[in-house]
């Protein structure tokens, strides 16, 4: 008998009829045999709600009580799906993530997991229940305080308790049918993907691909677990994320995964930076220091007569004020001429194992945008992928040129649809 | 530096107003130099929006699960509150009925606390905190299942904290200004009462007030926890419920504490029962089986010719249909010719331990309802209780006659408002 654990986003079970389709689905897989862990996100809008209410009392809550807050999201939803299955006449019982064991640091918000001591999920699952976990949630281990472990962690949830539990497989259930070679809603031949390496997976969820977070995929890669994400309205087959192919179909790895698009960065540059060594680092430890995250970074070649240089970096747009403030507080120390700030760009990245050992990937990838049209401002690579920074406005065409130019584009003209994930 | 409990209903944090304004009320008391514990209740209308979502995805909802379900509600509201206070610049932690120490017996969606170890409590009381503690649920000692504990349960919480902390005093604040010589909607001349003894507040949620269960004051007798009940809207002194008058103020024990009415009870006659030993005992033996409360018991003196005799008892409307069916089904062993079902029935009962040295107080309550044109079906009576079932129609005349009798009526014509009490 094997064990799965699925999870399901909020989405899926955004009302009572979503909730009872859903407890259908999780029936079928407790009647093919399978031992059953579901994760479970807040129901539809639930935490848009309570975050309002929150700011409704307080302009800034705090980390501990507004963990405590957004954690009643899953807790409504659990309890909901575990009735629903057990009217449908299976056993069922609901854990918080304290009860499922899953321990975190103290980092409210965004807390990480540290551990995962399921043993009332294996007690529930040994006296035949199908277990329900909510996702996004867990305790600290030094306060037993209530945390939350911050976008997309429901997914992480159910990684990591397919980890503990020595699952055959995680299964995301989302309202999309996979991972696709591009965002269908930018292109519509993309296709959708059948297999796909973890790296490959690393790499497209880092360059903006929204299906699977990048934490979450790294758990999986960490510990082995193949993930199947799929859509919880269809039946179908989705795409399987694992180290490599699973079951009799033979599938190739591709030569490239797919095309990746983010308009959700901007770009700093900080203009006349005396050229001399020490002055990128004290740039970036003044980023470092104020908790931003960056992602691209380039130095211009120095103008040979006045000494000076551009450094150039991108971030995303939310932590665009906070970076200003803290370059703009520490010019004495640094001492450059100028800050300029643009969040009309875009990023579109191509990724793909392949890459490797094709060398003329990358000159495709510049014919493809060219021929569109397209100027590049940034360049950046890793030894599986190829990331340039255009304006915003140009990202659809780029993304459909480059898509088309590696024979991505699929041969159906079904439209897909597509929409957000939940958390 | 004292230690006070305080617990706000449901519709005193209605909303994110109603929650600032209590957040305001706590911080008083905190400056006022005492530690302070809250004990909250669900946001207004989320329990019932709850119950209404559980009763979408199954008719039978598991009892496990609802509670799960439920405390959901608590978990929302004082997380907002603690919000709220931390935003009046004080410290301030929420914690759930398991982290407060509220451990119950494993009986789902009524459970009772058998035990209250508020560790957490104290060290965050140490530390300068205000505790919020979520009303109304607790941990199972057995299976460490989440347990609710039934209609008026933030009032036993907040009570079984209070005598745990050895508390100086458990303010419960409610959208009514305190206890009333009888209900404020039928009887405009209703006073409010200052100070009442336990035994008298007992008797009156027995008959039917609903500003206190009984079950939480009999909490507070047994652990000698003077009780407060206020309004959370103004500031005024409301009533207190102690075993012995509290202050300077000088409070002489009335001889009648108030007229309570109860309209919320049926009849149910049994009639043509054999008039011989081990009837009545069947008969109670069944309903109690049904794990059906019964009230007010009669037995009519039997008719010689045919020697059989007719049993009256009272009980919630709501048990009804269960004891009628308990009763058909064993009519067989019990043998009597039919039963009457009888819900157009109303209580009202005088209490006060005066009338245990006052001989004319029966005979008083008598003539008033005979003055009044109210004719009396049944009467049961305790050593500070007399109680009688009417007509319901004729229940709010009778209340009001019985109250003017016994020189209860205010002086003022001020009219009180007075709503229900929530959980």
């Amino acid at each position: 008998m094997g064990l799965v654990v699925q999870k399901y986003g909020g989405s899926s079970v955004a009302d009572a009829e979503g909730i009872k389709r859903v407890a259908k689905r999780i029936v079928e897989a407790k009647k093919n045999g399978n031992q059953v862990v579901v994760v479970v996100s807040a129901m539809g809008d639930t935490t848009d709600e309570l975050i309002d209410l929150a700011e409704q009392v307080s302009p800034m809550p705090a980390g501990r009580e507004f963990d405590m807050l957004l954690t009643a999201g899953e807790r409504i939803s659990m309890a909901l799906l575990a009735m629903a299955i057990k009217n449908l006449g299976h056993e069922a019982q609901s854990f918080t993530g304290s009860q499922a064991g899953v321990i975190t640091d103290s980092v409210h918000n965004k807390a990480r997991i540290i551990d995962v001591t399921p043993g009332r999920i294996r007690t529930a699952l040994d006296e035949g229940n199908i277990a329900i976990v909510a996702g996004f949630q867990g305790v600290s281990a030094d306060k037993k305080d209530i945390t939350t472990l911050g976008r997309g962690g429901s997914d992480t949830t159910a990684v990591a308790l397919a980890a503990a539990l020595d699952a055959e497989v995680c299964e995301i259930y989302t309202d999309v049918d996979g991972v696709f070679t591009a965002d269908p809603r930018v292109v519509k031949k993309a296709r959708k993907i059948d297999w796909i390496s973890f790296e490959d997976m690393l790499e497209l969820a880092a360059s903006g691909s929204k299906v699977l977070l990048h934490r979450c995929v790294e758990y999986a890669r960490r510990y082995n677990i193949p993930i199947h994400v799929r859509s919880s309205f269809s039946g179908l087959q989705g795409t399987w994320v694992s180290s490599q192919p699973i079951g009799d179909k033979k599938v190739e790895q591709a030569i490239i995964s797919g095309v990746a698009h983010d308009t959700s960065e901007a770009k700093i540059t900080v203009v006349g930076v005396p050229d001399k060594p020490g002055e990128a680092a004290a740039i970036f430890r003044t980023i470092a220091d104020a908790q931003v995250n960056i992602d691209m970074v380039v130095q211009n070649v120095s103008a040979a007569a006045t000494g000076l240089t551009d450094i150039s970096f991108t971030l995303p747009k939310t932590e665009g004020r906070k970076a200003i403030d803290a370059l703009e507080r520490n010019r004495p120390g640094i001492g450059f001429d100028s800050l300029r700030y643009d969040d009309q760009i875009g990023k579109i990245s191509l990724v793909g194992a392949g890459m490797k050992t094709n060398p003329g990937v990358t000159a495709s990838f510049f014919e493809a945008l060219s021929d569109a049209g397209v100027n590049i401002e940034l360049i950046s690579t890793s030894e599986i992928r190829i990331s340039v920074v255009t304006r915003a406005d140009d990202v659809p065409e780029a993304v459909r040129a480059v898509h088309t130019a590696f024979g991505l584009d699929s041969d159906s003209d079904e439209a897909v649809v597509y929409g957000g994930t939940g958390r």
